[in-house]
């Protein structure tokens, strides 16, 4: 469960750009929401079968399919085999949990990834968990109940694979990098990529205030427009060192159309991380990602402060390419987290979004963002 | 899960006054639903910390948040901290839990509750049990997913606290008295309150007879109108003893709109239940409600007669005010529940609804209403 | 969890029908979905008292009810009563449970039942566990939320009655003979019969192509026509011996209309399977049904080949009588079956349709379906 809590500070320019020309319609709202509330049940069929269905009941109006898979051991030397609806093999951000992500929401180039299909990988690590390794084939788009149908094309790939350069075990010394290749054919012969400022809350039904949005717009959106194929490729690179930890990635993806020419758009980000309180970043060598932060003295009945950790972000989104205006924002973002312990945590984001939109100009927004997250 | 049918018998004037002028729109159709079919996960994800996740799936079309919260113990002396979206501390009636009401429904002043928004509460009780206080602030109104927004207001704020003035142990003489105040500003600058008459029902889709109404609709309904805040009160007093006891509570509600007069409503209940079997109405002195039923002998495998109650209550809900015509309802209700164990059991109710509307004049309505529950 | 993935292989007269004269509405689209994904809580709330609530998270855009239902153990002798939605007591295909299923969907005939209803049935066996019956009462038509409405009708009962003629012992010959009565009395007025032809995936979303169908279309299809009450009978035979069993029933339902001439519709179907792994069938001799397939050598981390079982079925609908033109379909089903532990299992279907449509005559289709399957 997480439990988010904004304050919006707009320029007027930016409350013009986001309505449109319309200030009204672009003056976000302060608000409260559940960003994410899940239920999965997992388990073990059999000695070499695993399951999961997981669904979150916090998207407006209808409860989605989220992991909902089964898992088959060792089906190709010690590869296991992955059959149903999972997050697509491809960049670090977008596979690490949600649940142990330093700040609220992932990196704007978040809006490239494939994520969540419906399809098939195998995967695997060697047995020194040094490397790891996934390759899959999907439908797609995958709407949020799974299905997927369409004759010509709505078929897609993406492989990832990472290694480790260094690693002398917890808090002494980890270097990671990867890489991840990613192919698409849509069913419906379309795109659109678009993000928010890497914060996000709706409401639905009456109570909402006349002329204002429901959610918080998009500030970067290169709306659906015509193609025949995607080619999308990233590099990974994180390290971690006692108390610190920095990740970043960059990301570039090539966009074929029917009868005009090709484009391309960027995204990139960079993050660090430092505990004020002496722990170290865990890493998950099976999954190549970093992994679940355990605070040295959990807020107990016993006492304790917890774990502080304080973080820094500049993410990059380019959406404008030849006759697509997407606009270019880049986010610097400052956080405070407190793990009281290893299931709850309190997050505090300050976001800095400097938006530039190819008819409306420059603009920027401050935005303020709380969250209370407890799992199980 | 709540599994109801109902049968209705009304007179002409009460079809013509709820179908607006048409007797065929205002014809209540009988029918069975669920009323309830709730799915939780509750735990505890630290010594100090619980949770709870609760969905609904009996709405029609979607699945509704309940009780999405975090618990965190002892936070101020002996004070606990929820955060999340709960039921807002104020009334006796809202805060019984629905497994545990006397009649079907909870009585018509419900209608003026703030009941489940989004919002932080700190609450405790004193450490013989005698007294329980809990103040609130929330985001108002939060919708069925649990979000909010909106910058003009949008907040509210509710108090509760109960004391015992009598407690000899169970069956041996109770006496509760409680008080309650919420402050509501709405986001969107409008109230609404209506009821339906203590029962209600849905059906979507396409098997609804021609012009009936697929719902059970509101007998009292002040619509929609602006307001910009509202200041809420009420008085709770119970008692126990032996096999009897009683429930009943008064509301008040003052409601300041902009450029018209301040409107106020009222509401009450009175309610007494009697069990045959023998059995002693349990306090919840923690939570400053009356508890379970637990039959000295349920219905199993060993034989049983489980616990027979009879209960009866009279409801009243004025929404007429100034130029807001919204009706004036009187309920008068018999009930009879057949506990077959802790956990399961049979209600039948029969209500005899009083209309007052300002623009159709009276009319009335009977209803029979049973229904089987299990829990768990 | 079922997750299925579908290629179709249309002739021009099929693609012409099902678009109503136009072949491109008429086109279905390969695709992918998952087509049950089911969150169950089950248990016992006394000896005597056990509960069910079942949802499916499959359907697009909604949660649907599945069982939902408390059952009381021995109320009348040993019989026991359910009370809430449940599948009504009527048809061996319809009761064997989905997971259990040899095909990826039930029989064409499956169009006629009532299903999943909210009422109340008594049911039980005798001491020997020779014969099952079952009768029950519910409302008609219930929506996925179980909800029903209406006065003028809305109400229809089922009975079931099974008995073994010759019962040896798993493996060693067994001879189950069946039937079935159900009256209803719809609250709409109307019935509406139709089928798929036993595939089904959907997609909702934005990602569908355009002009393509987003779901398998009914092949054969009433309409909705205007009638006072539907009499449904079935015949229900089915055999087992050694790694071979066969299924068949067949279906006849008369419908009464409004100031028209009676209709009357048929339907039947026939499958065998056989286990080239050695298995046999196993009887569910309280339900009347059959059981799940247990692997003698489940393929786990100690090696085994599971369990391998070819199948095929003829399938019969004819929805065409006097002035409604459903049309009639045939269809043949291939199967192949591969089970690799009691809880997982990969199904292959191919279905060859033959349908003969009243306006637009005779045309075919061929269908590849898999499913892979977990349950738990």
């Amino acid at each position: 469960i997480q439990t988010d809590a904004l304050w919006f500070d707009q320029d007027e320019a930016n409350r013009t750009t986001l309505g449109a020309g319309d200030p009204v319609r672009g003056d976000i709202q302060d608000g409260a929401d559940f960003r994410r509330a899940r239920l999965a049940a997992t388990g073990q069929a059999w000695d070499n079968v695993s399951y999961m269905l997981e669904m979150d009941f916090g998207f407006p109006g209808r409860p989605s399919f989220m992991d909902v898979w089964l898992d088959i051991d060792d089906v190709v030397g010690s590869n296991n085999l992955r059959i149903g609806q999972f997050r697509q093999p491809f960049g670090m951000d977008g596979l690490t949990s949600v649940r142990e992500m330093t700040f609220l929401e992932r990196g704007l180039p978040f809006a490239f990834l494939p994520f969540r299909q419906i399809g098939a990988t195998l995967y695997g690590c060697d047995s020194d968990e040094v490397m790891t390794w996934a390759v899959s084939g999907f439908r797609y788009p995958t709407d949020f109940n799974g299905g997927n149908i369409g004759d010509n094309g709505g078929y897609g790939m993406a492989a990832r694979l990472t290694g480790l350069l260094m690693n002398n075990g917890p808090g002494r010394g980890l270097v990671h990098l990867g890489g991840g290749y990613s192919f698409v054919d849509p069913s419906n012969d379309s795109f659109q990529y678009r993000s928010q400022p890497e914060v996000g809350i709706f409401e639905t039904g009456g109570g909402v205030p006349a002329a204002a949005p429901t959610f918080v717009p998009p500030f970067v959106d290169t709306g659906i427009f015509q193609a025949n194929n995607s080619n999308l490729f990233n590099v990974e690179f994180a390290t971690a060192l006692g108390s610190f930890y920095s990740q970043s990635e960059f990301y570039f993806v090539v966009v074929d159309r029917p009868g005009q020419s090709t484009v391309g758009f960027t995204g990139a980000y960079s993050q660090v991380g430092y505990f004020l309180t002496g722990e170290s970043r865990t890493y998950n060598s099976k999954g190549g990602v970093f992994g679940r932060v355990k605070p040295n003295h959990s807020v107990g009945r016993g006492g304790g402060l917890g774990a502080w950790e304080v973080a820094g972000r500049w993410s990059y989104l380019d959406l404008t390419d030849d006759d697509i205006l997407g606009g270019t924002l880049n986010d610097l973002t400052a956080g405070l987290n407190w793990y009281i312990n290893p299931f709850t945590k309190f997050q505090f984001n300050y976001i800095y979004a400097m938006l530039d939109n190819p008819i409306y100009g420059d603009s920027e927004a401050g935005i303020f963002a709380m969250r209370a997250q407890v799992d199980f």
